[in-house]
């Protein structure tokens, strides 16, 4: 349990919904969605952003439109949530955010949740995503995966997946707090209990639990991309907080990407929370997180 | 219970919310609240819609902005959710229907909930954003109060409270599947128990306490607007279905508003749940009633 007090608006929704975690121990995975869909409180809503209900390759999902944007250019935005949690609804405004800045549009994808839907099906839809809007007219070059936390293993992957086939890579993938280790040994788990408010390896067990129920194995390189061959990835900007329990995989994925040649941006703060970029508009962090990120988009 | 078959998008998140609420029968109001988000589930995200945050007389909530909107009127939106749940979150994209079919903005206010702050502080901070906008040069009359549920009661009280400082009023109110009577004493929530999905005589008394535990007399008529005094009051239009729980509500204050003068209009559906509307974008019946309500502004 962590000691210090929460500040930020992240700190204080972990710390609540933790409170509720421990105060119904047999919560029901529905129950749990709608704890989750709470994320959206602490993001700001951001002006000058339309949206459109869509369906892309069979995914449903929303546009985020902003004014201005460049349409030949589109954020493909994988939510976190452990793969069983997490929307379009829960990231909405967090697209917004990074599509304005970046100024491109974005797709949040409602890719299937496990356990009803076991890996891959998260990994195809994405790549299903990707296949509806090549027929569109977007290069796969100019869609760029971003994904926070689940959304990270889902971005990385979906492109490893695009390279078995053969075809075009996008030329930039955005990580913000990757989880990726589905064999759970993450060190700073423990190390960094004190300061996380949300990740604990009982929790992450929970979403693996869900993730791999179909029978996958923990070490196969698209089900956990620390095991990957890098060769030939894209550009790979990974944000996090020391502070995480899950600060061990963007460092491991940051050196397993570097080992194989991949050009990696890892730019890491301190005393911020899991997916600390969810606070934009309300905390200058994750305004500055997010800026970096467009830049590094541009 | 019902004992009717969940069909229509709202049937389903209220039978699951029912299944949730069984579940677990010590469910803190901040879950509880949680739940409630989900209402936002069932509405399309209606396109070509804009939305900035903002405090307007202290009261926090969101502008629905829709492309080529008339700005000199506003739709003040007054959230259900007994008083205690509901928020602007789970109302942008209705709001975004109400006003893009009206051509006008509106103001989804976050008004203070109960019981942290009960009776009158809704009320209160419903006449403070009214008080910003005629500062901005927004006339009462071009502000059309629109509420669901105990919405309703807000928007029809804010008016009241209006009248009794002598002030110009609004020339219009909205409400839909209005909730009212503080004494509990409906006669549809028995005899419309088997098609109802959410509204429990039990729930409704858990959100009265909530309201009045400052003390405030269930028979007063700004709690209760039951008992108001509808001479002067602007022109009314009540949505409901026949087959909720809360039509009693519907069908008395139509009778008590028409008792006294005002102009009422009542647009009773059948076989619909409670504020059916919600689910504009994903039911013919919610977009014919949103499409009436703003025919019916106009």
């Amino acid at each position: 349990m962590p000691t210090a007090q929460p500040s930020d608006p992240l700190s204080v929704i972990y710390s609540q919904w933790d409170q509720e975690f421990a105060a119904h121990p047999e919560m029901s995975l529905g129950l749990m969605r709608w704890v989750f869909e709470d994320w959206q409180r602490v993001t700001s809503e951001p002006s000058n952003v339309r949206y459109r209900e869509s369906t892309e390759g069979g995914v449903p999902g929303i546009w985020v439109l902003p004014d201005d944007a460049d349409r030949s250019r589109v954020l493909l935005e994988l939510h976190g949530g452990g793969f069983a949690l997490g929307s379009s609804n829960s990231h909405r405004k967090l697209a917004g955010h990074l599509a304005k800045k970046t100024g491109v549009t974005c797709f949040v994808a409602d890719f299937r949740l496990a356990p009803e839907h076991p890996f891959p099906a998260q990994i195809d839809d994405a790549v299903s995503v990707i296949d509806a809007l090549n027929e569109q007219g977007v290069a796969t070059k100019n869609i760029i995966p971003v994904g926070d936390s689940a959304g990270a293993s889902i971005a990385i992957s979906s492109v490893l997946k695009l390279r078995e086939g053969g075809r075009e890579l996008p030329e930039q993938v955005v990580t913000m707090s990757p989880w990726l280790d589905m064999e759970n040994t993450g060190e700073t788990i423990e190390t960094n209990a004190d300061t996380d408010f949300l990740i604990t390896r009982e929790g992450l067990q929970g979403n693996i639990d869900r993730y791999l129920c179909g029978g996958a194995d923990p070490r196969d390189p698209l089900v956990n991309p620390l095991y990957a061959d890098f060769t030939g990835f894209p550009r790979l900007y990974i944000c996090a907080s020391d502070t995480e329990s899950l600060y061990a995989d963007s460092t491991r994925l940051a050196a397993q990407a570097e080992a194989h040649g991949a050009e990696v941006t890892l730019s890491i703060v301190h005393g911020q929370q899991h997916v600390f970029p969810m606070q934009a508009g309300n905390l200058a962090a994750a305004d500055q997180a997010i800026a970096e990120i467009a830049d590094w988009c541009r």
